[in-house]
């Protein structure tokens, strides 16, 4: 599929040359997201409303292009990163906010909206959007829907999925849809809303949603434990889940973790024979989260339990977090590429996915770095390699693939908020039965029948 | 389609006489679900497992049979009575709770499990499912799942679909699928689980659930609050859906269902003047509850408030649960024949709804008592009829057209938790826009080519 001179010219007579850019440096701009790989598309398109993009879709089907649809391109693992020939399609310009209903707790925005900016106006009401991605900051909510993103307060409060009311959409073949509701109950229709989410934009392109908000807890309080080994973090973060006080954030730093913040040098105030973190926090009433932190750091206690700190103030709790702060930083002297395998297992078998990735990470000779959403039993595994290093690189992959495995054994899933782009779609197949997979492939025929949505995403390849 | 001799032959073969059943005695006990109307199935098949479930729908497809799926027939919108021709799935012996994973605060369930079994297993260990229908005590998962059953639960704990993982279920076409996961968070696949969660038995029949649990609350309290009219009780119940506490159930009941209950004997305690009644309960822990009732207490207050109770031992609990468990009772006095319209509208509009009943119910001159969710936004609207009185049974219709339109102008939904069915489909284009309609009459088709399962439901006719 290739921009035919047709498909150009209609495309500039739809959004004009303030919204259709076909130059080179534009073109450049897009053709990556946060993946060590590009693509430079053949155009960039910048909608500015659903009707533009209903008339994108029209266009693309009559001349067979593929459309890629784009929020702030923060995404790990290719899925806004064109196949020759696509066209881009960036919702930077479809940024307007609705509506906002603090009665109903709800918000309508576009799809390009910043995802923090949508958690901040509901702040303003004493509302909170609850799904916090890593990224928030610049992320658009059409990117987090795309993924089904989340982030370390969905432990207690779900994934972007559980906050989506009802959507507004064109899918591939051109039909509009406006699905789900307005109301915290639904019974009527097929719930088509929670079915786009979390297609990478492989089905339809989203141009409004309708999110459910929630109350904003009135303090949040913190905790930065520290354990002699992995064991011992991973033993507490079980204890915890099995109790009825749920953490709105329950993150976990491996021991390659922390030997790396020491090595950048972010590890003041740990104490000596630390391996491991855990990062805790309780959120809600002023009188409650006190009763909330002495219940967590009753579970928290155990065999390998070097020290607990809690803060309560916010320059205290500024403090507990520099040292996980300091990671992403930390991590990069390892090594200058880091291959990041989002898995997710049941939380009660974290314990033994941790050991797996250790033994996995001595026996192909592949420094790996974990950490992440230990309550959900979601952890990023960064295998922290040379690109340049043919050799390290292969055994990564090699690495890589037994993770899969690994994860797949202990019957977890290849991907618990980043989603399977094109860089992890041929594993898909070792989660999916074939008869599962072949009804996914005709749900993206139906929706989709001529392939212009992100073609070479999601899905593997059909063989 | 009728069901043929050849295809006779087949079932029996199939699942042998224990659980193939043709005889006009068990073909006649389930003809009917909860509404007024009944139609005999050509046969009732009692499948053990999901092989038997996957070995069925072959049969049905090669014959050309509709299946009509069936928990405990507790719905109430005929989505369990069969069109002429059609063969009862009854999936009563399905009942095996096939694993109890509290660590991963999750269980798998056969769908012919009752829902309360599953609550009070979980409850053994400290967890709770949360949707709890009033049904509960009868009614099977499946059944929940097919409608996305929901309780008075729901307005903390979300609805039925907000609590499953994943499923196992064999498509119309034959398809065996299993979609879905057993962690808290999940980004691979398409969502098929929440698509085919509330699609009444017209997508795939559901043969396994992967349920998600929470930890169960250490207590509960309650609330009974009485205002002087239906508009002091949905000011209070808006007041209350603005601040953080949510309740774990926030119930109404309007001033015609006072009425009733006053006539029928069930309203002893009640203050003078009472006019509507909400109740209210909070759960959470022992030292936390009596806070979020002071919480709630303090947001019931105002205009029209004539007194609250509150219980928090279980004897007085129950006793302030008298009046509402007596509703049922007091309402088959005003006439024998309830129609139930399950409506939803934006919370914040639950008085504007109120009044238009008010105003739909004086205008067609029908009895409407209306209770329910109202911290959903969600009620059930009983328009109270003699079915051998042609001139109130054509006021009722046309007073629930009225209501259908009324409901939608407020942004609300045809369902809030008891789906479809056969009797509220004529509605659905109402709600739904054309090319919507179309998008998922052609998901039926992908996942049902044939149209054998649950014909004549969820969907309305094509025109």
């Amino acid at each position: 599929m290739m921009l035919s001179r047709e498909a150009q010219a209609d495309l500039l007579a739809l959004l004009g040359p303030e919204r259709a850019f076909f130059d080179d440096a534009t073109r450049t701009l897009y053709a990556s997201d946060e993946t060590p790989r590009s693509c430079t598309p053949e155009a960039v398109l910048f909608p500015a409303r659903h009707d533009d993009v209903a008339a994108m879709v029209a266009l693309a089907n009559r001349h067979r292009f593929a459309l890629v649809a784009r929020g702030a391109g923060s995404g790990n693992l290719g899925g806004a990163v064109p196949v020759p020939g696509g066209v881009v399609v960036s919702f930077e310009c479809m940024n307007r906010i609705l509506e906002f209903d603090p009665a109903n707790r709800l918000m309508v925005v576009e799809t390009g909206v910043v995802t923090d900016d949508i958690d901040a106006l509901a702040a303003s009401a004493g509302l909170m959007y609850a799904p916090d991605p890593g990224s928030g900051a610049y992320s658009r909510i059409g990117g987090n829907l795309a993924t089904n993103a989340a982030g370390p307060r969905c432990v207690k409060y779900g994934a972007t999925r559980d906050h989506v009311l009802g959507l507004r959409a064109v899918a591939g073949d051109g039909r509009e849809l406006k699905v789900g509701s307005r109301t915290s109950k639904y019974a009527t229709a097929y719930d088509l809303s929670r079915l786009l989410v979390g297609s990478e934009g492989t089905l339809a392109l989203i141009t409004e949603a309708t999110l459910r908000l929630v109350p904003a807890p009135e303090t949040v309080a913190t905790l930065r434990v520290c354990y002699a080994d992995n064991a011992a973090a991973c033993a507490a973060v079980v204890r915890i889940m099995a109790r009825p006080v749920v953490p709105c954030a329950l993150e976990f730093m491996d021991s390659r973790s922390i030997e790396a913040i020491r090595e950048y040098g972010g590890a003041e105030g740990l104490p000596e024979g630390t391996r491991a973190v855990l990062m805790v926090e309780a959120d809600g009433d002023h009188d409650d989260v006190p009763r909330q932190i002495a219940a967590l750091e009753q579970a928290l206690a155990g065999a390998g339990l070097l020290e607990i700190q809690s803060g309560f103030a916010a320059a205290d709790i500024k403090r507990l977090w520099t040292a996980r702060k300091s990671l992403s930083l930390a991590v990069k002297n390892i090594a200058p590429l880091k291959i990041n395998e989002d898995v997710v297992v049941p939380v009660a078998r974290l314990a033994s996915l941790v050991n797996a990735i250790d033994a996995l990470g001595h026996h192909h000779r592949v420094p790996i770095v974990s950490f992440g959403h230990a309550g959900n039993g979601n952890l990023h595994v960064n295998l922290m390699v040379h690109g340049d290093d043919a050799d390290e690189m292969a055994r990564a992959r090699a690495c890589r693939d037994a993770l899969v495995e690994a994860v797949l054994g202990l019957g977890g899933s290849l991907s618990g908020e980043h989603g399977i782009g094109s860089e992890k779609r041929h594993f898909v197949d070792r989660e999916l039965d074939a008869g599962t997979l072949a009804m996914m492939r005709d749900v993206k025929r139906l929706f989709d029948p001529n392939g212009i949505l992100n073609p070479g995403k999601k899905l593997p390849d059909e063989t």
